[in-house]
């Protein structure tokens, strides 16, 4: 069956807001991740400030986040998710 | 020229020092880097004590941190190097 061969990718969701931390970490380590196995999807909490609930949801705390496989590491510090609302 | 074949991989080292913050983030960032352009290190400064000093240079500060092409990202924060001394 041919539809089926693509490998079921594990989501990544990395957070940032623009700020020149978040972009270089975004650019490193959102980029580092292997596409094989996983769809990275990158998230500008500063301009879609409608998925800062989510982001919390998921256990952000501060960007720049990943958030892989479920469980959210924060990178570095660049700014509080508290200032992006 | 076939030994020429294999491409240039980034070193990428992995710092940590066995607390549950530091191996979680391990096993999962680590393993999600992309084993065709990086070549992961996994260094544990507990056991290690002798390589804090070159974690410090690469601009560790504290554990897990993951140093990616000349740069280190703090992830979450297990312990402060001065800790690990």
């Amino acid at each position: 069956m041919q539809e089926n061969r693509e490998i079921m990718k594990t989501k990544a969701l990395f957070y940032h807001a623009g700020c020149p931390v978040c972009v270089a970490a975004e650019q490193n380590i959102a980029a580092a991740l292997d596409p094989a196995r996983y769809d990275v999807e990158i998230v500008h909490l500063g301009m879609d400030k409608h998925r800062v609930a989510e982001a919390e949801r998921a256990g952000v705390k501060s960007v720049p986040a990943l958030v892989l496989g479920g469980q959210a590491y924060h990178i570095n510090f660049g700014a509080s998710l508290d200032a992006l609302r």
